[in-house]
């Protein structure tokens, strides 16, 4: 069984997905008979192509290239990579996978295309699946070879425990979820106290927010996730129909992340009144997703002491779905792996599932 | 896409994975284009057989039959099942999947030999499973067409997870589980100080026991899941190697089930110390699944109250997987279905996930 390989994007986690590729080579072959193999490598600026498959030196190199904050195009085996992604198109066939890991609007006409012509797709990016309907239903269709665990759990396996169940006919009543480790790390620090804005800038100075914060306090990223969610629910909904709720004023758009995090302390008191409210009513505040037929939200919610995501400290994240099976209590997904290496991983996973339908 | 199903075994799983099958029928051709199409069904006694399917009136009439406590022999259409299950090998082939909802110990030839012939496998019997290794290794073979979700978290996707993380090349370097709903109870119930015996005589009186309850306290179920998920880890070790602890004296296996009860009082000072001596120490007393390099124990264990077994209250089952990229927290598997019905379902998964191979 052989696979080629097509990857959007060199970022973090495509650059962890490359070595963990190498990495599992043998493995690979010895358990599964299974050949993956690197045809074309890009970024914006640069493509890598070798029909033969890439040398494993080369794609070392260009990990390391990028690493180093550069572009592909400083290869020497690099061609660039002209308008968005040319020539990929005509690689696609049966027995090739295309990949996205990249965080761009522009790569859906190629996914569509190349699962038009047979190939498979795995998608670490929402934005394809986030985009209008037509869109998501031509690469998310029960009958498509696609994938897209890592859009939503990173690494925990949300979107292939949702396809067991649907396809168990189960049917999905309500999802709820605390998908990002950033908010979850503030509504911790607030629980135990400790001011908003204090939080947040502890966080951003470790690196464990967006460069922009506010990225993180938008609720966008979960705004995403929920349409995702929802549409695996056979919903159809736009991201627009998702009521998302900003932890921030957007007149604050306007600052620079400097001035942000200075006048930060601006929300604290409304932060603090909201957790005390929820503690004294004997719940916890959570910025929380929530699908169900009666639409798809993300915001802040007080949660019941007796739901999982009650249970949830740090920056662990969490889905629990409550169908006919599981109503007394839910079934839940909960975890957070290493960065972009637990989002690759769940990338690769979705590679060989893919592979294993050949 | 057409998929033939024979099916072994017709208890509680057995019948609502039937019902589950008629019902989901529409579904799954109008979103798979699949069909799947029962040619047979067996108890121990009695055979249906039809090649070209067996109509829904039969197995409609079959379901009813069972329920009733009556065997298949009485149906007009069913054959004696002489032997064990003889003719059934006979119908093996590529388009054909055997699914074994029984609790026997003698199915594992006959799967073998479907699975030498090409077609598929799944499995909610514990047993072939941790039977022999080399019994093990044929029927789940990481390049067999064989599934087994439901022998260890019924329909709570802790196998599919593990293959993920596998196949992702993440080394899984611990596996912990609570996985036996009646021990949860009773773990829950002495935190709450109720007595042992009171626990039990309550769940036994409610049918959320085994009919002789020592099938739970043993711990040999338990047991047979930790070697399940050792054995998916790579180890190859046996269910003797399995450290296993019982909850009650094996000289009280000479008791009558009421006789067993009457003296379970006798057992009640020795959990109340446990549990006290673990809370004093700020621990939680947890009926605990464990699984690593260094060996595979189900017993009494008390766990940090940072860990997600701490949480876990009433009957909910929970497996966490300790990996390269879940270090610092594991990722967590939760959720206890309905009972026979979230097992049958996590059968069908498994049925639709290997169909689709095809």
């Amino acid at each position: 069984m052989r696979v080629r390989l097509v990857q959007l994007g060199m970022g973090g986690v495509g650059r962890s997905l490359l070595r963990q590729l190498l990495d599992c080579a043998a493995l690979h072959h010895a358990r599964l008979g299974l050949r993956i193999c690197v045809v074309a490598v890009c970024d914006s600026r640069g493509v890598l192509l070798d029909a033969e498959g890439i040398s494993r030196e080369v794609l070392e190199d260009a990990i390391r290239l990028k690493q180093e904050g550069n572009d592909l195009r400083q290869l020497e085996q690099a061609e660039p990579n002209d308008g968005f992604w040319p020539a990929l198109g005509e690689l696609a066939a049966p027995d090739c996978l295309f990949v996205d890991c990249t965080a761009a609007d522009e790569t859906a006409p190629l996914l569509i295309s190349a699962l038009e012509k047979g190939a498979g797709t795995v998608l670490a990016n929402k934005k394809p699946l986030t985009a209008e309907q037509s869109t998501y239903e031509r690469i998310a269709h029960p009958r498509a070879r696609s994938r897209w665990e890592s859009t939503v759990g990173s690494g925990v396996p949300v979107i292939a425990a949702m396809r067991r169940l649907i396809e168990s006919g189960d049917p999905i009543e309500r999802i709820e979820g605390a998908t990002s480790g950033t908010l979850g790390r503030l509504m911790t620090g607030l629980e135990d106290s400790v001011p908003f804005s204090r939080l947040l800038r502890q966080a951003h100075r470790e690196g464990a927010t967006e460069p922009d914060p506010r990225d993180d306090l938008s609720g966008e990223d979960a705004a995403r996730k929920a349409l995702i969610l929802a549409r695996g629910m056979g919903m159809r909904i736009d991201l627009k129909d998702v009521r998302c709720q900003s932890l921030y004023p957007r007149a604050m758009d306007q600052l620079s992340v400097e001035e942000f995090l200075n006048r930060a302390p601006s929300l604290d008191e409304g932060f603090t009144s909201r957790c005390r409210q929820a503690w004294e009513q004997g719940l916890k505040l959570r910025y929380r997703l929530e699908v169900s037929r009666q639409g798809c939200s993300a915001g802040l919610a007080a949660v019941e002491p007796s739901s999982p995501l009650a249970n949830l400290r740090g920056n662990d994240n969490l889905v629990q779905f409550h169908t006919r099976w599981y109503r007394k209590t839910p079934l839940v997904l909960q975890g957070r792996g290493e960065g972009v290496h637990a989002t690759a991983a769940g990338v690769l996973s979705d590679i060989v599932d893919l592979a294993r339908l050949d």
